[in-house]
């Protein structure tokens, strides 16, 4: 129970929702969930992750790979599609588990009768490559089916065409499809094999079923479908079914040749069978599962949604490659350009630090990877170091434009400063990179580009400063924060604390490094001689100001001046929109000139900082910005809940707290900005209702050395376990309100300190089962 | 000849224009070339200088006064308006040389005949208070004429109504209007004397002419309007004459009643009669004219231009306060709310430096007056010193709102940067008054209070400025530069220069202020001895970046930036235009993120400081800024014209001067931006016709030693003749191609030197003439 994701009806207005809510995918490719018979219309895509492609002057952004699973059924000449015919009974659902898509469909045929369509696919969590489903029909009465299946070549582009030379054969069964990128030439390969299995099934029943099977492709005529055609008789209560196999390679998945790849790997694939590759994708999501499924007593509604929110970020999360991130948008389509932004450092690494190190560890190098991406900004600029792009996708050179919204009133391109003023991107990475070495102890990234990376955002930094003579300060000038709708601020309380942070981390990385591998060090450090380097970024912090709270009433001024701003309601700035569609942000936004913000900002630093701030301070702040937030991004609302938790309130962070869990199960979403159409599933939220349960509620934190469990449990939440791998060694966290339970893997290698309930640390060591129990006062 | 500007028909599209051509005004006051049956819908303003009010929350306004002198006509029972009928000939003229304004008109009457109606006014410059008008009226048919004339109350106001508590009331003949501001509560008082010498002379004639005059006015049923009405038969061929005397006062200008000074004003000038006030306003005239009239021989289009331009800055500048300074569009009325820019000091005092520096002074004494409100807008801001308003009225806080603009395509205020960003006002008050020590000699100024103005400004920069470490330069960030198209900008080469100068003259000014009075130096000093002082000052100019020329293609960059910006044509851009009202800057204008410019920016720089740039230089930017610039303020045009002159091609600056000479001729200037009305006069134009005239063509040019005189006249221009005073002493220019003469003025206190064609500077003694001819090469 509670594994599962489903609904009982056909709504069309729910398919580009549906696509997002029911997808599937393994970190290589993403399948949305649509229905076999959609097409580019219903959104239907494959998107790879890691290969982008530009088209003309438009947008860049991955590739969509032409869909192997594409299939219609004809009943007696009559289609039977969800598109076409109201269905008499429908269920989409999706099994979190085994991460298997299911959809039963039921028609009315011309005979009377009712025709039962059944599909189940998976995208292999063991070969990445491969794709499998399974089909079934059923009938009440006799009927002559028709099957058209094959390869789906039309793919959905938002800013296409990107697959070039366009070709399907037919290869001794298969149906082949390859193309090229327009911009890299990559070659891009997609083999099917379908395997009627029908035939065996009524030679079994001993009746001659008329089969009638046409397979072939003629790829002069339709380069981008290529359809088998089979028909057959179907008897009153027998079940058909038959299989596919789809394997999709890329030209940077290796060498060699991605169609011969395909072909083998789906030959292979259909070889193995499909219960057999079932089983093997089913015990990879186990030991998934093992390692992340968080356990929530007394709240079925809240487990749901966490657990679909960690079912999200474990089919994009890059297990094969260190030179891939995960998208904003997840691999749910071309949406935001597919690029990385730091949603993937601060809202995502989370998860995978307490869960999956070696994802994490890829999701950093692939930092690393882009280092002379973010060189490149930083010298366009005139900047020194490394300016990490907003919008990053395979080089790290920087996909967002300058014009990222159209003006609604003029249909004009708008100037909005994301990609040249968002300067925390640089030093999400730092944090990032060090909060990878936290958890894992893992300094070796350091040798492995990490500290140069560190060293060149901290030079970009203080390329970027200036020095106020008169204040005798260094300052952070014509920034935009986390809330976009104020742009071009300066001394954003959150940039200048992460900078801060990003300097601290520079030249405590020198410090690691030079003890750990003083060879890379010496080496590294002669080239960063020439300076800015460890004097200045020493100087730099020691002058650096950070927005503090004031004195009297505790809050902390988001940016210079932002308490001049118009004081209005969300109220009453929703009452003065014109156009639904209306950009609230840029030169003539309707908050820019107010004191509404989009999204956490100052409550965003209080959390990141936690152990700097009281109590009251964080409350004056939540108390203050949270009336004031307009939660229009959806890296917002599992803040406010984190924030609520750790001011010890988390029944007024718990509706917070859903409404991040359940943005792509319910779809509720912005889908719009200007004209831009922002839809897709909603990764950094999925991370951030993950951080609001654990880090949140369960109140798990760890420092590197000691975690600390101060839980703060919503109202109906008895417990959560929690599995952590901390340091290499796993752990089983059981959360209460008034004990915890620590047990460690017998295998671990390392002890570690907890201490609960504002207690004392207690080494828990491998195998060792720790019970911390609240301290009361009457204990006394 | 060429001293009468008109027109010889009416027309009603015109009404609003010639409301600002036929203007007339002494500096107290201004009042627009209306007709005399005109009132509020056809703009009829009596502009009061230096008198603001602010009515409810919107924008504060100079004070318009009743009009005193309304009058309308009829004739056997029908209106003979122009508002109303369609006359048979009408002409509306100024003299200039003398400030007259008249209007003869023709209406047909009922009874088949012609009569013609004849005004004139002027605005004495002899007694600044005084208001007198002189009509007639003549048939070629006996008919009944009706006279209404009074006082017209109903003033047009753009965010009024601002006189409070009006009462009309009539004391022993006279009208007397009385007033009181809302906010600040200063009477306003208008006296009203009509006499009718029509009895006179049609007792002459020995015939009874029936006549009719009742003075009775009812004020308590209408505090806005006063009429007298007065009818008499009037016999085809005389000609029957009437004259009114009107005189204006306020709580700003003495002690006392400004009511009773107002009735005590208007009877002694009815004493003096018309013919007197108007020989004594002749006079005053007659000697402004000595000091300022520049004679260009071959082109009298350009004569009528420049004369004209001359005579709107005598028309405005105030003579009898150094607490008035010169709104951007004169007294013609309220726009841009009557209040002081840039335009003064860089724009019209040049013209006052070189013909009456008494006025100069009082120009720049306003400054001094209003430095308390400097400070307190640097306050506002955080920052020390002074940080003068964009737009300045009486106390020098700043009228300027953040919102100037409303956006055409919502209807909403548009946040614009004009008042927190346009930081180079400061510097264009230093350097103001460093013109006009240099000019003058007299330093007195400095002990006045303009060196504290001075060293204000300068900390305020300091303030202002940023260290860039890496760099290691002050930088001056987030500016809006002469061009208003880019706001926010960073390093506009105009304004890194000007403040280099202001932070020059500080220093320069320390010097001349210890020598020449060390009493107030070391008063001054110890107040300003917390700093940042001189110190500060020669640290921040030792390493202050001022954009220069670039080595290879020589151009000036506008600001950082400015080169990556989109490329486009004057007429691309034109072509995007959706509104035609549509503001082309702020957040999402039109200009903003192209290369177009909407005035003169870098080459008003250089030719500022025309003295540090190549002819080369100036060439380059001249010839690659001017078709990026649109022209859309009336500041541009001048200085292109001014910088062609310099690089000695007259030819391509001519149409620039014409243009900017013509600007209140023709009417043809911006009159909307958004929603607002910015027409009016235009001052800063005026004062650049004469700058393109007398510093561009004629080449004049004085740096406090010697004149340098480096003619560049047009093709059709023979000569100008131009009168200077400079140090106190008086000389006359002709100016030709191949010659020049300096005449001084026997009674000159000083010599001065004179240097032209390149020659070697030579002395003028007082009451000498000086002749300098071109050196020929081939004299060699």
């Amino acid at each position: 129970m509670n594994w599962t994701v489903s609904e009982h009806s056909f709504e069309s207005d729910r398919i580009t929702t549906n696509g997002n809510k029911y997808m599937t995918g393994n970190g290589y490719m993403g399948f949305r969930g649509v229905l076999e018979e959609y097409g580019k219309e219903q959104l239907t895509a494959v998107t790879l992750a890691g290969i982008y492609d530009r088209s003309g002057d438009k947008w860049r952004e991955p590739v969509n790979a032409p869909n192997g699973l594409y299939t219609v059924i004809s009943c007696d000449g009559e289609v039977l599609s969800v598109l076409e015919t109201e269905p008499l009974a429908h269920t989409q659902s999706l099994d979190l588990r085994t991460a298997v898509h299911r959809r039963e469909t039921v028609f009315s045929t011309r005979e009377g009768g009712r025709l039962t369509l059944t599909a189940e696919r998976f995208v292999s969590m063991d070969q990445l490559h491969v794709l499998a489903a399974k089909w079934t029909v059923h009938s009440t009465v006799d009927c002559r089916v028709e099957i058209k299946t094959g390869m789906d070549s039309r793919v959905w582009d938002i800013n296409g065409p990107h697959l070039l030379e366009q070709r399907i054969q037919s290869v001794s069964g298969a149906l082949l499809s390859t193309a090229v990128t327009g911009e890299l030439r990559l070659p891009v390969a997609v083999a099917e094999l379908a395997e009627f299995g029908l035939a065996e099934r009524v030679t079994d029943t001993g009746t001659d079923n008329n089969m009638d099977i046409r397979m072939g492709v003629n790829t002069d005529t339709d380069p981008e479908l290529a359809l088998r055609h089979l028909s057959f008789d179907v008897k009153a209560g027998e079940t058909y079914e038959w299989t596919k196999y789809v394997a999709v390679f890329t030209g940077l998945d290796a060498e060699g040749n991605p169609g011969e790849a395909a072909l083998s790997t789906v030959r292979s694939a259909a070889g193995e069978g499909y219960a057999g590759l079932l089983e093997a994708h089913r015990r990879k999501w186990e030991e998934r599962w093992s390692r992340s499924d968080c356990v929530i007593e007394g709240d079925e509604e809240a487990q749901l949604a966490l657990r679909y929110s960690i079912y999200q970020l474990l089919i994009i999360a890059p297990t094969m490659s260190e030179k891939v991130s995960i998208p904003a948008r997840g691999l749910s389509g071309q949406v935001y350009k597919g690029a990385v932004f730091w949603d993937t450092e601060m809202f995502m690494l989370p998860f995978f630090l307490h869960s999956d190190p070696g994802i994490a560890r890829n999701l950093m190098m692939y930092r690393i990877h882009t280092l002379d991406g973010a060189r490149r900004k930083a010298a366009e600029y005139g900047y020194t170091g490394a300016f990490y792009a907003w919008e990053s996708q395979d080089s790290g050179d920087d996909a967002c434009t300058l014009f990222n919204v159209n003006d609604v009133f003029t249909g004009r391109p708008m100037r909005t400063y994301f990609r040249d003023k968002q300067i925390h991107i640089s030093a999400d990475v730092v944090h990032g990179i060090w909060e990878y070495i936290k958890f894992t102890g893992d300094n070796s990234i350091l040798a492995d580009g990490g500290a140069e990376v560190i060293w060149e955002c901290a030079r970009f930094y203080y390329s970027y400063a200036y020095y106020n003579p008169l204040k005798k300060r260094y300052e952070l000038l014509d920034v935009t924060g986390p809330d976009e709708y104020h742009e071009r601020v300066n001394n954003n309380a959150f940039t200048n604390a992460l900078v801060q942070e990003a300097l601290e981390i520079a030249l405590r990385a020198a410090e690691l490094l030079e003890d750990n591998y003083p060879a890379v060090y010496a080496e590294l450090a002669e080239s960063f001689a020439g300076g800015p380097f460890l004097a200045e970024f020493t100087e730099m912090l020691e002058q650096l100001y950070v927005p503090q709270p004031d004195p009297d009433s505790l809050l902390i001024e988001q940016f210079d001046r932002y308490f001049k701003l118009e004081e209005v309601t969300l109220a009453e700035l929703k009452s003065r929109v014109i156009h639904s569609h209306e950009y609230w942000g840029g030169g003539n936004g309707l908050a820019t000139t107010t004191r509404i913000l989009k999204q956490a900002d100052v409550v965003l630093m209080l959390n990141l900082f936690k152990g700097k701030f009281s109590r009251e301070v964080k409350q004056a702040n939540w108390e203050f910005y949270e009336p004031r937030t307009e939660h229009g991004s959806s890296l917002s609302a599992c803040i406010y809940a984190l924030a609520a938790a750790d001011i010890g309130i988390p029944d007024w962070g718990y509706p917070y707290f859903m409404r991040t869990a359940t943005v792509d199960l319910t779809g509720e979403s912005k889908q719009y900005v200007g004209d831009l159409y922002i839809g897709g599933t909603h990764p950094a939220a999925n991370g951030g209702a993950w951080m609001a349960a654990v880090l949140g509620f369960a109140g798990v934190q760890y420092d590197g050395g000691t975690v600390t469990l101060n839980p703060a449990l919503p109202k109906a939440w008895k417990s959560v376990q929690v599995p952590v791998v901390l340091r290499g060694s796993s752990f089983r966290l059981e959360i209460g309100r008034e004990a915890i339970v620590v047990t460690a893997a017998p295998g671990n290698s390392e002890a570690v300190a907890f201490a609960g309930f504002g207690g004392a640390p207690e080494l828990c060591l491998p195998g060792m089962e720790l019970r911390i129990v609240v301290f009361w006062e009457e204990d006394l």
